[in-house]
C-alpha cells in the first residue's frame, strides 16, 4: 500500500556486514548508552513452545542516538538437530524511530543473537578479568562456546583454552573448532571443576538447569562470565559461588534476578539485589581498575538495547553497501 | 544460508485474505482455545519511543492446534499524520512451532492489529449486549471506531450509530464513513455522555488518558466495550462506572489490571481483581444467557493469542491461494 521498501538480509549478509570488532564496538556503545539513558531495553517476552520443547525469546530495544528501534525473535528448538536443522533460529526487524516503519528485515537464523551474546561476553570479560589473565576455560560446547572465545581474542591476549562439556566428543569437536578459528592451543578437561582450575577466565555457555560450578571454586584472580541462563529454569553457578564473588556485575539487575545467576542466589538470601550498585552499563560507562586479586562474576542475560544497536549498525552498513535485497 | 522460503504479504494481501467473518471466527476460536489452554499469550512488551512520541507494542502468542506461533509489532506514531503517513503501523511474523522457522512475514502496516481488535470487540459485544440492543454509540473517530462498528454488523442487527469525538469535524467524517461502509443511519453527538444516552451498545475506542464516561451513565441494559486503553497511562471509564457494572468481563484480568479499565478501578479499591471469576475466554468457551437488565462492560487490551490465530489463518489462506511473494 505504500511506496517504501524494506531491505531483507540473510545470515550470510549479516555475517559479512558484522565482523567481530564492529559487533563488539556496537555492544560496548549500547551498554554505555543504556547507562546514560539514551538507549532503552524493554522487559523481554519468553515463550515455551510445546510439544516441540522450543523456547522463544522476544527482545526489543530503542537507540535514541540512532533513531531506530529493533525487535528480535530468537528461538531454540532442540529437535531440529535430528533433522539437520539449526537448533538456534530467529530474525530481527529494524524500525525507523521517527515513523515506526520497518526498514530492515534480518532473516539471520539467530546469528545476530549469537553475535550480540559473544560481543557482550567479550566486553564484560575484558572489563573485569585481571590484566594478566590469559588462560580461558569455556564450559559448554555449542556455537556460543566457540563464539565467546573468538570474540574475546579481539580484546585480550589468550594463551590457552580449556573446553569442558557433558559429552566428551562434543568437547573435543569444540576444542578443535576453537583451535582452527583462533590458532590457540586448546585442550579438553574431564570435569567442569577441572576446567575452572586450569583457567583464570571462565566462560559458562551451557543450557544447565542445575548449577555446574560450586562455591569451592572461588579464588582470588578468577573471573567468570556466565551467559547460559536465559529462562527462569536455568542456572550455571551455585548461589554460594555467586555470593562469594568480590564483584558480581549483572548486565541488568532486574533480568538477572528473573532469569540470571542472581535468581537462585537472591532466592537463597545470599545476595541482596539492593546491594548491587554497579551493573555492566555503569561499569562500562565509567570503567574502574581491574583488581588482579578479586574474584569477579559477570552475569549476562542479554539486553534488547544491544540487539537494537547491533541491528542498527548492521542495517546502516547494509544500506551503505547496498547489501541484501529490497522488497 | 538455508533453502527454505518466507512468504511476504502486504496490507493489500491481508485485506483480501481476511474478510471480517474470517477474522471474527479466528478471534472467537482463539478466545476459546485460550480458555482450554491450547493457546497461550505472552505478557506483551510496551515501548515508548521518544522524541517522536511513538508507542510500540509487541505481542506474541502460540496456537497449539495450528502448530504456529506469531510475534506482532504494532506501533502508533502520531506525528505521521502531518506527513500523510499512517499513524498506525506494524508487522507480524508467523513461525513454524515445530522448528522455529519464520514462514510468513506480514508487512501489513498494522492492519492485522486493526482486524484483531475489531473482531475481538465484535465477539465481546455480541456475547454480552442484550439481544434487543440495536443502537450503537461509538466514542472515538479513528480507524478503530469505524472498524468496531463494521465488524459488529456481521454478528448483530444494528439500527443506528451515534458518533462522538473531541473534534466535531472528525466525528462528522467518521459518521459519514460508517454510513458509507455499513449503510446504517448515523448521527453525531455533542458530548460523550449524550452519545451514551442514545445507545444501548457503547464502544469506546479513544486514546483518552482520563476517563471520559462517569458513573452517572450506569443503567440496566447498557453494554460498554472498551478497547482504547493499551498502555498504563490510558483510561476511558471512571472507576466508579467500572465498579457499577453487573458484569465486568476483561479479555485478560492480568493485562486489564496492568493497562485496561480495571487498572484505576482496582487502584481505587472499587473492584477486587480476585472477585473477577469470568474472563472473556471463559465466557466464550461457555456462553451464558444475555441478561437484558444487566449493565455489562467488556474490557479489551488485546491478546497475543488472537493475533497469532488471525495471523495463522491468514498465512494458511495465503499459502492455499499462493498470495504474496516468496523471498
Amino acid at each position: 500500500m505504500s511506496a517504501r521498501t524494506v531491505r531483507v538480509l540473510t545470515a550470510g549478509d549479516v555475517r559479512s556486514l558484522m565482523p567481530f570488532p564492529r559487533a563488539i564496538e556496537a555492544a560496548r556503545a549500547a551498554f554505555v548508552a543504556l547507562h546514560h539513558g539514551t538507549a532503552t531495553t524493554a522487559a523481554p517476552i519468553g515463550l515455551r513452545i510445546e510439544p516441540a520443547g522450543g523456547e522463544v525469546h522476544v527482545k526489543a530495544g530503542h537507540n535514541r542516538a540512532a533513531d531506530t528501534y529493533a525487535v528480535k525473535v530468537a528461538s531454540a528448538f532442540p529437535g531440529n538437530a535430528q533433522q539437520a536443522l539449526s537448533v538456534i533460529g530467529g530474525m530481527t526487524v529494524v524500525f525507523d524511530a521517527r515513523s515506526g516503519a520497518p526498514t530492515t528485515l534480518m532473516l539471520d537464523d539467530g546469528l545476530l543473537t549469537d553475535l550480540r551474546t559473544a560481543a557482550a561476553g567479550a566486553v564484560a570479560t575484558d572489563a573485569l578479568a585481571a590484566a594478566g589473565a590469559t588462560e580461558v576455560a569455556v564450559l559448554g560446547t555449542g556455537q556460543q562456546a566457540r563464539l565467546q572465545v573468538e570474540a574475546l581474542t579481539y580484546l585480550r591476549s589468550i594463551t590457552h583454552v580449556t573446553v569442558w562439556g557433558r559429552r566428551p566428543e562434543a568437547a573435543q569437536r569444540c576444542a578443535s573448532d576453537i583451535a582452527a578459528r583462533t590458532g590457540l592451543p586448546t585442550s579438553v578437561a574431564q570435569g567442569a571443576h577441572d576446567a575452572v582450575r586450569q583457567a583464570n577466565i571462565v566462560i559458562t555457555a551451557t543450557a544447565a538447569t542445575e548449577p555446574i560450578l560450586d562455591a569451592s571454586l572461588a579464588r582470588p584472580g578468577l573471573h567468570i562470565t556466565a551467559v547460559g541462563s536465559d529462562l527462569p529454569d536455568k542456572a550455571e553457578l551455585d548461589p554460594a559461588l555467586v555470593a562469594g564473588a568480590d564483584r558480581y556485575v549483572p548486565d541488568s539487575p532486574a533480568q538477572c534476578l528473573d532469569h540470571g545467576e542472581l535468581r537462585l542466589a537472591a532466592a537463597a538470601g545470599l545476595v541482596k539485589p539492593d546491594d548491587i550498585t554497579v551493573d555492566l552499563p555503569a561499569l562500562l560507562a565509567d570503567p574502574s581498575p581491574r583488581d588482579p586479586e578479586a574474584f569477579t562474576i559477570a552475569d549476562l542475560t542479554g539486553l534488547g538495547a544491544l540487539d537494537a544497536e547491533i541491528a542498527h549498525v548492521c542495517a546502516t552498513e547494509a544500506a551503505r553497501q547496498g547489501a541484501g535485497r529490497l522488497t
